[in-house]
Formats: structure tokens, C-alpha cells, sequence
């Protein structure tokens, strides 16, 4: 092999313009995209496994433990399936069906086999992958659309586009691994029966999939510009990159799961994917969970193009997005792993998937070799078989890595950072994390929870985001694809630890109406560990109505654990109900306040997610506070709320109108308010002690929380003092209106002249 | 120290005698008991540590990796607790609250304060523990009654007499161990104002606590009983063993938990525990949570009396029944070593408590040595501070442990074995254990669940058992106690996946009526790991109705994992409504008919468990076999009945009528036949395939029983078959009247003409 490269300025003028004109990308204007030539074309590898890294791998082969044992596993694997022989059924299935999980079982197969043939050197993988793409060659050019027809863009082999991009993508690392060894004429053949009406059939026949900014066209655009990286085909890796010129798109249309198939300022192709959907920080606004979906054909194809095209400097885009967006995926889990399941997200997910295994690895290889992520890689217990997951390998071999730490963060989202975000305040000891999501829609897997958040300690939910309403892959839960009651639970405002009014959803729960807004950080402070604070509202969710939530992770000295403290206030014209729920898992313990059971469970409502609720039990707290404990995964928890007169507490279950068993029986506890205007819900939530269902041993089985009281509450502050026992006491003030860090603010709360500067202020008053 | 004993005939006649004349018991007319002289009582300490043992940890310390680890953790623990200062508040709480669980973590220290005086020779744990039984000598002697009312056996310390019993047997272990390092001013003191008072109070004081059968008795007789053996006071220990003479106990008074206090033939003392609870395979009759509960006590006392008086033969009393029963409790443990909880038992519990380290450790060192025993101990990962820990680690660090494995075992119940039992039917590969209960009642924790079975898969739950309603410790559910949902749910036999007639419990829910009978083994054979079968028969649960189940755990080489076939017959005068439930847990996926949702859930019944029932959800299958499908632990289920025409089957939901939520919201399917004489369930039961959240892969998503068919049923013999995907077959026949294994059998059942030796025959008939 040798190096043989032309550059040249490719035609297209403003090659990296995009609709918003962001100044970091001026750079790309002089660089441009180099063709490829006939001769470059001959060195393959060349996308995430390159002709360098294989004579490095197979310099250190059987000296890095983690990468032979993952070779090990691999070659274990595909010698089984060589052996099974190949199978292309005639695709009938839906997700979980037979020809649907055997077709991705063959595409997973491909870049295992590249890898085993480049790395062992041993032909009969690239035999193997041969002949699976001799079939595929077949099967492909007479293939009607898949007879499922649910989808808005049905694809062949499977019910989506969305799996046939999976399969190319994966097909084009495995292609890329044999192009070599193939003869010219069966690669023409390949390319011209198979490989190329796949990337026309993903793009220039489906714009509706291909065109959009959405995770689906992340993974049209980065296996057609794959693709096209291995046949050496420019027009295939522009149309990636850049999207189809005039699709001529309804903007009015919707996709399957209800998301717009375009909006009028929308861009186009893998570069517009990465302007829109993230923000400066590398937040993905669809959620984690859609984010590591999306991260590997984003990394996968960077990688390509980093190695292919360095000249590019893709790794540089919009300051670095893709490597930061590694790090924000990272960041969003909780102590176990797991993403926050954000919007639409099936929960277990982790990043252990092999997903993130590849992110991991390439954030590794071509960013700045941080130890961290070697401490994830360890964790996550397998690399990838090529130049990236090996440089993680020799890494840990090398005893680089060291533990991964989970720290407070604030994440704006929007493509300029500018429409809201999601905050994670933590404490020290990494034990709480508290998930505040005051984001814009998040596209078609948006959730109406403005200003929800959940609650988890190490790896436990204790208040929890419903996830999504879907059994992926599981055929007889509706063909593994999104269930009904997506729509109409999941989605919905009280399905979230939020504030419903008037038991209608934010937005009315239109999608149309919730992507033209967002909710607007006040101010988020993270620099002392004893008092955290994350404040933002919400102007929008209700007409008339402004909600304003404040929450502070607070370590008095008198307290084991840190406290919560939840301030939500409205701000409203006239009258409402509201409900603000707390969907806790774990064991009802006991509330301070009498509670009846009616004599039959009646369903809450008739719509908005209401008509999933049962009421269990209710009770009005006499007392100026109430509690509510609760135990769960051997911790107790309490939640302590400032009673108005007149407020009802709900214990409800979920479970109603579910004909089909598709919901989770869990359970919430509403705080209602009703006909009330502007108003003001002060809670705390703690976790305490323990409890060992093998030793049986209680500890500390009362919170510490003895009372909490609202001092003052107005459009310009909210003070409230938290009683602990042995009336020791914490008083905490946050402004409403003027929250500049430099502000300066004067308060008479209770007894207590407060003086401060800042926007919130914390102090422990020990009487 | 020196050795001298004078041995001499206990006065008291025929000292091990017992109420059946067991002849087994004939060898200890002869030997009786030593009395125990001044000078041997000077040899401490005696009880499970020994100044022999002593000599030898001390040679050895720092070179046994488990015992210096366990010595490590307690020593940081005793130094905190001594730093902190000695508390002994005056009585007031239940479990959970304060003074309970400051008393209780006291007396857990004792034995370990003791245990690091003998063997780091430290005078700082001596100086500890005299001045904590000095505090404790100086309270005792005024000490009222425990003001909490609710046990049938008012403790001074704790509301129960249990919990004082708890605390005289491990004081008497910190006593035995500074025995010798008190002055005899010291010990005179503390025997005189503390020791004797407190062991005449759980005595002579408390015939109905002392003179029983219950677990409760094995407690305090034990207590008593090494209360004695230290003190050298042949009085304690002979009352403990024999109990008190006559009591004069009410034979119709009940305690707390409604179990009678006495039976007409009951013995007393900690002798008459080990005759009457523990059938000669060791089975303890209420079960293994309990059994649990009470080796401690028994082992404890057993290895005091084997080290103190070894001419008592302890260990081979009732043909060496003692370390027989640690042998079961563990084969009573899925793959975590969770006990199956049988009867009243708090899920969780397991073998990692600290009563079945000691347990294990005793059956180690006193025992044959079983090197699987310290396969356990290296997963409990701590030792007993003792001679018997010791020779575990020893064992473990000289590398002698070996896996525990888990085999099918049927386990006789009742004092001569004939009285019922349970089964444990388990796969080659340990994945599933089946659990069949067709015991005696269990005493005062006995369920009304006769031919009740469980499922595992590994260490997770597929169709339970509910366990208790009770929250051990926890203070906030009804002071940790037993809670009375416990008797109108957990007790109740449709709690149970075992047959309701009439929405009768068995028994007609009376405890004095299920305590006279008990189920009778039909057969037991697991001679061929790929068919094996329990079989038993319920004559006296209703009356008039005879109730037979048999299960088989059967692999045909057509289904990867086995399948567990249920056959369920009633035998009845007149027409009744069956209800069998299976006790699901997991998520629902689907069912091969159709199910319709009631429009708002309704109670099931009004009383026997039926009252905490919903119904969600309705159908009547219309074809010959129906099924069921669930999900659970990332492994598919089916479960499937043949269908007789009428069948219908309700999808419950637990928690109606639970105004203080104590109960799980739990789900069921129950198969209800109406308005049926004798008749056959017929069902198979099957994991297969999986699902991972992670890589969110779904393998075999459908069960390999295409179809369940009756080809004969009536008093002799049931016929079934079994029909496979791809129409393979099983056939499988059972007798239902001559079970001898050599007997002869021919039947004509469909097309087949069978003829088969022994009570059951299964073969596969592919066609």
C-alpha cells in the first residue's frame, strides 16, 4: 500500500454555511472537502480501523488484556455465526420479530468480521462477509418496501429507514475492511447492486427521512457518507454531509411519533445534525437516551472523517461538539451507569451499551487522553476491535485510568445555548443527584415536564421521571415500537415530578405550541458543595401563568444527608387548581396526617393523563407542615411540605384505562392546591438512615427535616426557614426578580434581617 | 487454669426422655449430665470461645486473612462504641424505636467486646463490658414490666420476652469471657443483681414464654441455659434443657400472633425444641426464616454444651439432628442465598445474616469439615470470632473451599418425618428451583397454602410466594410488628399459588384445625435430572374435596430450558368454584385471547384474602390451551393451561382494603373454574429467551409449548402431552393411586398405548 492523496477545493461554494451563520465555522470556507482519487481510494482501511492502526494492533497482539479478550469474545462469536451459516430472510417483522433481529444480527456481524480479518489476517472472515454481501447483493435489487407499514418511511430490510441506516453504516465498516481483498469486479458489483441503491434508497428516495434534523437522519446521513468514504464516492459524502438541495419537504408533515418532519429554519445532512439538536455545551437535546443512540453514527462518521478527510478537522466543529457531547452523555448518568431517562427513554440504558463503549473510545483516542474515560472504559469491560478501542486497551494496560467522578453541572440547551438547559446538582460525596430539566421540547421524544426533575442516590431512583411508554424490540408489546400511552401518560405533565394547572399539560400538550418556547435559567450556583442551587422559569407552559421553581441541595451541619429544598412558585391571573406531584418508588411508610381510603379506587380525571390515575387514599394536613415517609432501596426518605389551608394530599396509583398492561403500577403522591391564585409550594426531601433486611437493623428511621416554614414569598423574594431537631435551624432566601450575582438584597423574613449578596443565600441560625 | 471434673448422674430421672419415647434418645439414660465443681468453673472461657481456642487464634493471628478481617471490622466497631460511652435507656420503644435498638445494639456488642479482650489481651474491653453489665446490674434489679402491652410475654428490656432472651444469650457470651478477669465480688454482684434474676425472670417468671414450642422457647432456654453453664449453675442448665416442670399453662391461651401457647403434647426445655419442631431430616417446621432466626440460639447453646459438657453427646442428639439443620436451611436458599419464605418470612433474609455465619461456621468446625460450607462462609465473608470461625478461615485461607452447589432434596416434616414436607425440585444447571410445600402447618407461622408452590430462576422470584406483612424494625409500621393484613392477606391460601375452593381458605382459615393435619407425599423422584417429579395429596384443606398436585421439572430436548408441569386435581363431592393463582411477577406482555377491562376495578370478595383483591382485567379463552406471557429479570415466561370450556381468567391486582398501604401491589392471574365437580389444572410453566435494557437484544421471545393436552384423567391416572413448536412432542403420565415405585402400569391415553413401571413416565414422541 501506499499514500497518494490530491487535494482539492471542492466545487460547492459555502461548503459549512449553515442557516445561523455561527462564526465558529467560518474556518471551513478555506479548507473544504478533499476528492478522493482512484489511488487514495486503495488504502482501506481507512474509517475507524486504518492501515496504520492495524500494524500497531497487530505489533501488540496478546499484550493488551482488554483488547484480546474483547478480540477473544468477538472471534468466539462470529466463528459460531460462520459456522451457523448465513440466513437473509425475506423481511416481514416488525422489532423483536425474526427477519428484523437477524438482519441486525448480520449487520452487527460486519464490522466484527472486518476487524477479525485485519487483525487475525485469517480470510475466511473476509469470505464470510463476502458472501453476506453477495446475498444481501441478491436479495436487494428486486426488494419491495417492508410489508409493515407503520412507519413514514418504511425501509427494506426493515419496517424504518432508520434500521436500514443501521445496516449500511455498519455494512460500510465491514466493506471497508475487505475492499482490498475484493476484486475490482465484485466490488463493482457490490457497489453497484447493493452499496449504492442502499445510499440513493436512504436519501434521494426517502428526503422525508434523510433531510431533517433528527437522530434518524444522523444515521441516514453519517451510513450514506460512510459509505461513500469507502467507495470513494464524493457526491455520496456531500450529500451527507451538506442534505439533499431541495427536498421539497411539507412542513406541515409529522413523523410517526408525532415530531415534524421539518421546520422552516431547519438545515440539512450530518453537519446541520450537529448545528441544531446540540448546544454549545454538547447537550443533545432529544435526552440521553436518543443522545447515545445518535453518538454512534456521530462519532463513528467524525472518526471516518477525521481519519479520511483530516483536512476537514471535523473534531473541531462548532468548538469541539462532538467530543463535548462524549463527555455531557457521560455525565447525564446516574451513579450505576444509567442515562437519566430524559423525554423518551427506555430505562437500563447505559453506558455500558455498546454505543458509548465506541464514544468512550474515540473520545479517547482523538481528544486529549483523559483518565477518566479509561475509568468508564474499564467499567464498561470491552473496546472496540479497531485503532480507538485499542488506544483505550494499551491505556489501561498501561494503569492510566482512573475512576470516573460525577460532579454538578449546568447543560444549556438550543444550538446557540440560549433555550434553557438541564442542570445535575450533586453532592460531595456523589451520593444524591438531582436531575432539574428546564429545556426546550427536545423535538419528537419531548416530554411537557418544564421544570421537573427526579431524585436518585448512587444508582436508586427515589423520584423518578416515568421514562418512556415502549418495550423496544419486544414484539408482542405493539412490534417494540412506541405504545399509545406514550401519548397519552408518558408524555404528559403529570407524569412528572412538575406542576400541573388546572389538570391541562403544558402547551396543552401541543407539540406545535412547546417547540416555539423554552424554559429560561435565573440562575444556577453550584461553587459552594453545602448549598447548591439551580432557579429557572417558566413563562409559557400555562397562558398567564409564570412558574418558578428554585431548588438547593442543603448540608446543615445538623443533617446526616443533605436536604432538597423545593421552591416552586406560580405566578398566576385568576384562579386554578394545582397538583404537584412527587411519583416516589419504594415502600409507603407512613404521613403525619390521617389518610382515608375510598371505598372503591376512583380514576382521577378523564384526559391529560388523569385517566391512568387512581386515587388510593387522600388527607388534608391540619398542621402547618406535612410528612410523608417512605423507605426504598434500604434508605428512608421524607418529604416535609408547608401546608396552605385547604390542601389536599392524593396518593395515587397508576394503572387506569390500560387495557393492555403497558403501564408500571407506581405510585405518586399529589400535593393539590385548589382555586387558589399565585401561590407557592415549599417542600423538603431527604433521605435517612437505613434499613438491612439481613442484619434488620434500623437506623435513624425519623428525618431531620422537624418543620419548614415560608417566611416571606413575593414576585421579589421567597425565604423560608427549615427546622431540624433540637430546633436547630437553616434559613434560606432567593431572590425572584434581581438574581445578578452581584446584586445586592435586604429582607426582613420572620425575625431575621437578612442581608446578602447574590441571588439566593443560606445560613444555619442555632438558637 | 487446670482441668478437673467431677462427673456425676444427674439426680433428676430419666433425663432425655420425651413425650414419643423416640428410641434414639435411649443413650443418654446412662450418661446424664456432669455437674459442673467450683473448680471447673473457673475454666472461661467455655462457650464457643475456648481457652484452648484462644491459644490457638492468638498463634496464628495476622496470617488467617478472614478472621483477621472480621477481628479488624468488629475491633473499629467496639473501639467507635466505647468512644462514644455506654447508653442503657430506660425502656419505652418497640422495634425501631430508640431504647429497642440502643439495648439491642448493646447486646450485640457483648460477645464481641469479650472476644477481642481474649484474644488482643486488651483490658479496655474487659473494663467495657464490666462497667456495661454494671450499668445494666444496677437498672435491672427495679426494672418494671416494659410499658408497650402488646406481647403475650412482657419483656423488661425489650416488649417482648423474645428480645430479653436475645439479650441474656449473647451477655452471657461477654460474661464467659471476662468471667475470669472479674473479682469474685464482681461476678457475685452481677450473678446476684443481673444474671439470675434475669434468667429466673424469662423462666419461672414466664412459664408461657419458657415452657413451649416456638422458637421464642428456643431462645429463652438457651439464654438460660449458657446463662448457667458460665455461671456453673447446674440449676439454670437443667431447666433449661428440661424445661420447667409444671407450669400449669392454659392449653387454650394464644399469643400475640394466634399460636397456642401449649399443646396437649407438647414437651419442654431446649431438648423438647430440637424433638418437636425438627423432623429427622431437619426441616424446622415454621419454616426457614424462622429456622434461621432460631439456629443461632440452638447452635450457640449446642457448641457451649458440646465444649462444656461433651459427655452430653449434644451433637448427636436425635441422630445428630442440630447439624443436619444447618444442612437444610442452606439447600432452603435460591442463588443469592435468599431463604425461600415459607410461611411467615421477611424477603431478603438470607444466608449472609449473622445467625447462619455462626451457623455455618459451628457446622464447619464441629462437623465432617464440608469444604462446601466454606464455600459459604467465603460469600458471607466474615467469621464468628470464635473457635469455630476460626477454623473456617483457617480452612478458607488454605484454600479447601469449594462452590456451594444446590440439588433437588425432599425434606420430611414433622418431630417423625411424617407429617408432609417440601421439595426442592431443581434443573441440572441450577437456573430454576421449584419449591413445593406440602407440610404440617408450621405452628403459630404456619400460611394456609397446602400444595403451594414457588418458582426461581436463579435468584429472582417468576411466580412467589407473598412472604409476611410485616416491616421487621421499623418503627413506623405498627411498631415493627406483625401487622393484621398478615392474617387477612398473607396467611390466606389465595395468596398462595396453590387451588381456593368456595373462597375458602384451607382449613377454613383455623389454626386449630390446620394444626391437626398435614399434606402426605404421593412420591418423590429425582433420579433422572431430565424428569423429575414431586406428588402429593391434600385429604383434609375442605372438607369432602381431596386435592392432588404434581409437578414435573421436565427437559424434552426440544426446549432449551426445562419446563415445569403443573397437574392439579380436585377430587370433590358436588359442584364448587376452583380458583388457582399464579403469582406472577414482572410485566405483563400478552395473552393468546382476549382480555377486557372492567370500566373501574372491583373487589373481589369480602373475606379470606379476597377482600385486598382487584380485578383488572377479564377474558375466557376460547381455544383448547391458553397463554400466558410475562417478562421478568431480563428472561421471557409462558405460563399455559389447557382450557376446559367456562374457564375464566381474572388479572388481579393486591391492595384493596389497605388503608395504610402494607401491602405490595402485586399481580395474579388467577384461573377460576365455577360450578365443577372433580377436575384437572393442567398447566406448564416455562422460561425462555432474553432481553437486555442495555444492548436491548431480545432472544426467543416465544416459549417452546405450543400445546398442553389432557389425554386422560381420573382417580388412577393422569395422561398429558405436551406439544412443542415444529409438533414435537411429550408424553407424560402420572398414577394417581399406586405410586409403589415397582408397581406396573398400562394405559391407553389418545393414540398411545403406554406401559411404564414406577409412578410416573415421560417420554418425548417426535413424529
Amino acid at each position: 500500500m501506499f499514500k497518494h492523496r490530491v487535494a482539492a477545493i471542492y466545487p460547492r461554494s459555502g461548503p459549512f454555511s449553515n442557516r445561523f451563520g455561527v462564526p465558529v465555522l467560518a474556518w471551513l470556507v478555506v479548507v473544504g472537502i478533499a476528492s478522493v482519487s482512484e489511488a487514495a481510494a486503495s488504502e482501506h482501511p481507512r474509517l475507524v480501523l486504518t492501515t496504520d492502526g492495524v500494524v500497531r494492533i497487530r505489533a501488540e497482539l496478546g499484550g493488551v488484556p482488554l483488547f484480546d479478550a474483547t478480540l477473544a469474545k468477538v472471534r468466539a462469536e462470529v466463528d459460531a455465526e460462520i459456522a451457523r451459516g448465513i440466513e437473509t430472510p425475506l423481511p416481514k417483522d416488525f422489532s423483536g420479530g425474526y427477519t428484523h433481529e437477524r438482519h441486525k444480527r448480520n449487520f452487527l456481524l460486519m464490522p466484527q468480521a472486518g476487524a477479525l480479518f485485519q487483525i487475525l489476517g485469517d480470510e475466511k472472515y473476509a469470505i464470510f462477509l463476502r458472501s453476506m454481501f453477495l446475498q444481501y447483493a441478491a436479495m436487494y435489487k428486486d426488494l419491495p418496501l417492508h410489508p409493515q407499514e407503520r412507519s413514514y418511511a418504511r425501509g427494506k430490510l426493515f419496517w424504518q429507514c432508520l434500521n436500514d441506516a443501521n445496516w449500511l453504516l455498519y455494512a460500510s465498516q465491514g466493506y471497508d475492511a475487505i475492499y482490498d481483498w475484493l476484486s475490482a469486479e465484485e466490488r463493482r458489483r457490490l457497489e453497484a447492486e447493493l452499496f449504492r441503491p442502499f445510499a440513493d434508497f436512504l436519501s434521494v428516495e426517502n428526503p422525508q427521512f434523510f433531510n431533517r434534523i433528527h437522530n434518524h437522519s444522523t444515521w441516514g446521513t453519517a451510513a450514506v457518507g460512510m459509505i461513500g468514504l469507502v467507495m470513494g464516492d464524493d457526491d455520496l459524502v456531500n450529500r451527507a454531509l451538506y442534505g439533499l438541495d431541495d427536498a421539497g419537504l411539507d412542513l406541515s408533515a409529522r413523523d410517526n411519533d408525532g415530531g415534524f418532519i421539518r421546520r422552516a429554519d431547519d438545515g440539512a445532512g450530518f453537519l446541520a445534525n450537529l448545528d441544531k439538536p446540540f448546544s454549545p455545551d454538547g447537550y443533545y437535546t432529544e435526552g440521553p437516551y436518543y443522545q447515545r443512540y445518535a453518538m454512534y453514527p456521530f462519532l463513528m462518521f467524525g472518526q471516518s472523517l477525521h481519519n479520511a478527510k483530516p483536512e476537514l478537522g471535523i473534531l473541531d466543529y462548532k468548538d469541539g461538539v462532538l467530543l463535548k457531547a462524549v463527555d455531557v452523555l457521560l455525565r447525564l448518568t446516574d451513579a450505576d451507569g444509567e442515562f437519566f431517562p430524559l423525554n423518551d427513554a427506555q430505562k437500563g440504558m447505559s453506558y455500558l451499551s455498546s454505543a458509548t463503549v465506541a464514544a468512550v473510545d474515540i473520545a479517547y483516542h482523538v481528544g486529549a487522553g483523559d483518565p477518566h474515560l479509561l475509568g468508564v472504559a474499564a467499567q464498561q469491560a470491552q473496546v472496540t476491535l479497531d485503532d480507538a478501542g485499542f488506544a483505550v486497551a494499551v491505556g489501561i494496560r498501561d494503569g492510566l485510568a482512573t475512576p470516573y467522578r460525577r460532579r454538578s453541572v449546568n447543560l444549556s440547551d438550543g444550538a446557540k445555548g440560549d433555550e434553557g438547559g438541564v442542570a445535575i446538582l450533586r453532592d460531595a460525596g456523589e451520593r444524591q443527584s438531582v436531575v432539574f430539566k428546564y429545556s426546550a421540547q427536545g423535538l419528537s421524544h419531548g416530554h411537557y415536564d418544564k421544570l421537573s426533575f427526579s431524585l436518585y442516590e448512587h444508582g436508586t431512583e427515589v423520584l423518578q421521571d416515568y421514562g418512556l411508554v415502549r418495550f423496544v424490540n419486544i414484539e408482542q408489546k405493539g412490534g417494540g415500537n412506541y405504545l399509545s400511552e406514550n401519548t397519552t401518560w408518558a408524555k404528559q405533565t403529570i407524569a412528572h415530578n412538575t406542576l400541573t394547572q388546572d389538570q391541562q399539560s403544558h402547551f396543552g400538550g401541543k407539540y406545535a405550541v412547546g417547540s416555539e418556547h423554552h424554559s429560561v435559567l435565573a440562575f444556577y450556583d453550584a461553587s459552594d458543595p453545602s448549598a447548591q442551587v439551580i432557579s429557572a422559569f417558566e413563562p409559557n407552559a400555562y397562558p398567564n401563568s409564570e412558574l418558578r421553581r428554585t431548588m438547593a441541595l442543603l448540608s446543615p451541619s445538623w443533617s446526616e444527608r443533605p436536604i432538597l429544598l423545593d421552591l416552586f412558585r406560580v405566578d398566576a391571573d385568576g384562579r386554578h387548581q394545582y397538583d404537584l406531584p412527587f411519583w416516589f418508588l419504594g415502600q409507603h411508610l407512613a404521613t403525619s396526617f390521617p389518610i382515608e381510603t375510598p371505598p372503591a379506587p376512583r380514576v382521577l380525571g378523564t384526559d391529560n393523563g388523569y385517566q391512568h390515575l387512581y386515587v388510593e387514599s387522600v388527607g388534608q394536613p391540619a398542621d402547618e407542615q406535612a410528612h410523608f415517609q417512605w423507605l426504598r432501596g434500604g434508605s428512608f426518605y421524607t418529604l416535609t411540605v408547608a401546608v396552605t389551608p385547604g390542601d389536599n394530599w392524593l396518593f395515587t396509583r397508576l394503572g387506569a384505562n390500560d387495557p393492555d398492561f403497558n403501564l408500571r403500577r407506581d405510585a405518586a403522591v399529589i400535593v393539590r392546591r385548589e382555586a387558589t391564585g399565585s401561590t407557592l409550594f415549599a417542600s423538603a426531601i431527604e433521605g435517612h438512615g437505613s434499613y438491612d433486611p439481613v442484619s434488620e437493623l434500623t437506623r435513624q428511621p425519623r428525618g431531620s427535616v422537624a418543620a419548614l416554614r415560608v417566611l416571606h414569598d413575593s414576585s421579589d423574594y421567597t425565604a423560608v426557614e427549615l427546622v431540624g431537631r433540637s430546633d436547630r435551624r437553616g434559613l434560606f432566601v432567593v431572590a425572584n426578580s434581581d438574581t445578578h450575582p452581584s446584586a445586592r438584597h435586604r429582607l426582613r423574613a420572620g425575625d431575621n434581617d437578612v442581608e446578602w449578596r447574590g441571588p439566593f443565600h443560606f445560613k444555619e441560625v442555632n438558637q
